[in-house]
């Protein structure tokens, strides 16, 4: 199922995945089953949508019943609403598919443990509930501590802008060339993907650096991990999740991600996207704190709004204006961020 | 108990205290306990100490039952430990405490209630068990939101350095000049302190700067907020919380805390202190993101260190080098920083 690393309790669910797209009302919102089905398409067998679900993956539609017996094993919640507050329709669904014979794993803060109902239905039928968002184990408080190994981290102008999208895009192109690469997960989706994790976002405040501490611990075997991001230093609700991440990653090399066609962060009108060179200078100042040797080696652009001509020219614009290669990871792939991380880092 | 605020379980437990001190090996260690006896005086009827405890409040010294005949009615364990992990000597003293009859409240991260000898001992005995890092309730996302209100936030160079003694001194002394003014408590001193609040550095990080926003509603009696800071951002193991903090709290003013005789970052001899004038430029930069109009009004300096020379001589450079009255909250008190709040801040 991974290639580096246990997630716990892998060994009672897994796939083939039902992915579950509910009411999902924008693009966002289904972003963890878009990823899954994008990184992962040869465990995702099917989806399963309400009628004014205005989004799709492409997947086959089924129905609980259906998939399992397609042979889905476990139905992935992939919604993700701000706060993560679980909706009383997707209670009853998780229900249903329980009674239909699948797990169900989520990336909820709202945990499925913590419904009766759902807890009931698992019970009865002998299921497995995962929450992915439920922190692993008791962490230690970040020691800041210089440790060996490279690290790369993607940081970003806004929340889902393609922060997991780019950290596994370098894994696969750094493997192809025959480098170790390990994709390390601090959200949700990154988890299910990936196989392991910790969801950044959902520890102790107090233990923020010692969570991006522990997923990318000391290593001197000449590989790199690419660790996932989180949110913004310039979105006011969860800056204090991406500050920590940053400095618990000690990274060595940072990739800014950003999306050109967004008009405000995320969820709050009144607040601008910040400009580029702002936003990367404030995250190279906050992470020599605990690596003055950091650098900024890419820029990630997620051009998905733009058509090819326009995406090509955004990224010649942004990349001479910043001095660094940028590229889109998923229509342009990020061999010239390679090039410049393995030029600028090598050692 | 509070003028301004019920804490919950309040009802349940309270003065006269018995502060416990166990075997507290430095200064720092003892910050709840000396707090409650600085602010709170006439609560404090005892103390509590091993043989080998090398510090003292003045207070008398007192065992469990000897405390309870007193007239106390709560014990607090006022040991911090960094990560918050509860000795197996402070469990057993726990216990003892409660046979003896008295409640127990603490600020720990490892929480009494999910210790069950401790649990076993309450219940046994009818006692109450409370523990002030337990976050209170569901808790909304930050919105970032300009809301009404004055605001003022105290930040520091590092942990432990007077951010709550100086937000103290501040509500004191502006409610001596008749204005309206309110501590807000963002730790667990400051809730027993005040009777309420939410210890930030426990909540889920996702909701950091939403516990701030929580904390220090909007308010038009002209009133003042005196936000207790945690941490620094420039403290490589908690700078997320107080960046969260910041954004959260949407202060008009910020107030710089510093003690001149730290050699390093709290816990962190690899960790120098930041610099006076970087450390409050990188809070004002990050403040105005929610802010754009935050001003700083002063530097509180704990000069316990110094001998009173020093410390006039220290405030007087200070305030030299970086254009802002400087004081010692505790030795000095505040009317140099009021004055300057009202001057920048008044409309």
């Amino acid at each position: 199922m991974s290639e580096h690393g246990a997630i716990p309790g892998q060994a009672q669910w897994g796939p083939p995945y039902l992915l579950y797209l509910g009411q999902a009302a924008d693009n966002l919102a289904i972003k963890t089953a878009r990823g899954l089905a994008y990184w992962r398409p040869e465990w995702c067998i099917a989806q399963h949508r309400h009628p004014d679900c205005r989004f799709t993956l492409g997947l086959p539609e089924m129905g609980f019943a259906e998939a399992r017996a397609a042979g889905a094993d476990t139905m992935v919640i992939g919604t993700a609403n701000a706060g993560g507050v679980m909706a009383a329709e997707t209670v009853a669904d998780t229900v249903a598919a329980l009674d239909a014979g699948l797990n169900v794993i989520a990336g909820l803060h709202q945990k499925l443990r913590d419904n009766a109902d759902i807890v009931a239905a698992a019970r009865r039928n002998g299921r497995v509930l995962f929450d992915a968002r439920e922190p692993v184990g008791p962490l230690p408080v970040g020691s800041g501590r210089k440790r060996t190994g490279h690290r790369l981290l993607t940081v970003g102008t806004d929340c889902s802008v393609g922060k997991m999208y780019t950290s596994l895009a370098l894994e696969r192109s750094m493997r192809k060339r025959g480098l170790k690469a390990d994709f390390r997960a601090t959200g949700q989706t990154g988890i299910f993907v990936a196989g392991g994790g910790i969801p950044v976002d959902s520890v102790i405040a107090d233990f923020i650096s010692g969570a991006a501490e522990a997923i990318s611990p000391a290593r001197d075997d000449g590989g790199w991990d690419l660790i996932e991001g989180q949110g913004s230093l310039f979105h006011p609700s969860y800056a204090g999740v991406s500050l920590g991440l940053l400095h618990g990653s000690q990274p060595d090399a940072l990739v800014l991600c950003h999306e050109p066609t967004r008009a405000h962060m995320r969820g709050l009108p009144d607040f601008p996207i910040p400009d580029l060179q702002q936003c990367l200078d404030a995250n190279l100042v906050a992470a020599r704190l605990t690596n003055p040797a950091v650098k900024a080696v890419g820029i990630a652009l997620n051009t998905s709004g733009l058509d090819q001509h326009e995406a090509l020219a955004a990224c010649r614009e942004i990349s001479r204006r910043l001095g660094l290669p940028c590229q889109d990871p998923v229509s342009m792939g990020v061999e010239a961020i390679v090039d410049n991380l393995l030029a600028c880092c090598a050692n």
